[in-house]
């Protein structure tokens, strides 16, 4: 009998935004799976950690950050067979995921490797878009309404048509990609509807006008552009 | 001193998917408000219910729903003006609100009512969107994938615009448009990567092959358009 493979949304980053049902998973798993930073503490483990049974296995899952993807792809090979095994010994496994498994979360390259032959259940989470725009208290999108998710490494076109088409934009992964989404933003005149958005949730969490952000951002943060009227109804 | 008006996000439906805070929230709230179809249960409700404290007062907010917006106009006016008193009162409020609270939700039109006079706290939850790709299993964006969600009473113009540029897609609301969609999709060459759902995670709920899927669906369904390869990284 072999055992159930959870994708675990963990949520934005507060350890309180876990779900009853994540948190429940979390203490009864045998078996723990997430991604690091290699010699970091894993951002997945640390939201988790007051859930976690002691005594569980842990697989740390070590990826390395570089534009050649070979190395990552030998972690997720390397990863996907350690669980598979743990999974064939009738062991349930948790895997351990920073926002939602299914929204560029690193889960999908393990559930890549071992769907075809083991049983999967995925644990939806709290998306970081959803805890940026209740950092800043500020309607995403009402009634009709449409919301465009784009990465920051996107081309200034392809970024520009989205944004002019859509109601709501939420910009991730901005990094090293500000100052050119600042300036972007800027000329499309819509500095005056855009946020940005840090590490919402966490202690050290911040949340401004875009106007006002540094030109300087980490991985973990976001624009927010709210083009709608607020709605009165 | 006046109390704090917290909006709540309860997630997509199964209650397990409440989060920790949610539920600490709901626990101790001493003012409860919700919305309803007029006669009939409160969704939100129903998923917040076995954290509901005995003795906690309760704001039903019945909302008519039709074209003409002046009665729901008037509902959230006068939702507003009681919660408004309970928290002048120095009494905590605690709005439940399916899904998201700023993510379509009805919270928006009491925030936008009260948020300018009274001290305001949006909990996060679970979206619609990451909770019916969790149901199918399937990922919804990864690396540099872009993301639309869009309300299905758009034109199939807009629709089809913002279909064709994205690299993953929502359609929300979908109900009364349902064949429309369907015909929309098929012609656009999408059908193979369209999947429909429908109350994920509730026990009654489904999820298929767009092609699979009758031409009659209810308000809360949603067609996942992935045209995404498989992130095997």
């Amino acid at each position: 009998m072999s055992g159930v493979l959870y994708g675990i949304g963990l949520g934005p980053g507060d350890p309180e935004l876990l779900t009853l049902k994540a948190a429940r998973l979390i203490r009864s798993a045998p078996v723990l799976a997430y991604p690091a930073s290699p010699g970091a503490e894993s951002f997945a483990r640390s939201i988790a950690a007051g859930q976690i049974a002691e005594g569980a296995v842990e697989l740390r899952i070590e990826v390395p950050m570089q534009v050649d993807r070979g190395p990552a792809q030998a972690a997720y090979d390397k990863a996907a067979a350690e669980i598979g095994a743990a999974l064939d010994l009738g062991q349930d496994v948790a895997f351990l995921c920073e926002g939602d498994p299914l929204f560029y979360g690193s889960f999908m390259y393990v559930l890549a490797r071992l769907a075809a032959d083991h049983r999967v259940e995925v644990v939806p989470g709290i998306t970081s878009v959803s805890a940026a725009a209740a950092a800043l208290g500020r309607p995403l999108v009402a009634r009709n309404a449409s919301l465009s998710v784009l990465p920051g490494p996107l081309e200034d076109a392809a970024l520009r048509a989205a944004i002019t088409a859509a109601g709501a934009v939420a910009i991730l992964k901005v990094g090293r990609h500000m100052a050119r989404l600042k300036a972007l933003v800027s000329d499309m005149g819509l500095a005056e509807r855009a946020f940005y958005v840090e590490r919402a949730t966490l202690p050290e969490g911040r949340a401004m006008p875009l106007a006002e952000a540094p030109d300087e951002a980490p991985y973990f943060s976001m624009i927010l552009i709210l083009k709608g009227d607020d709605p009165w109804l």
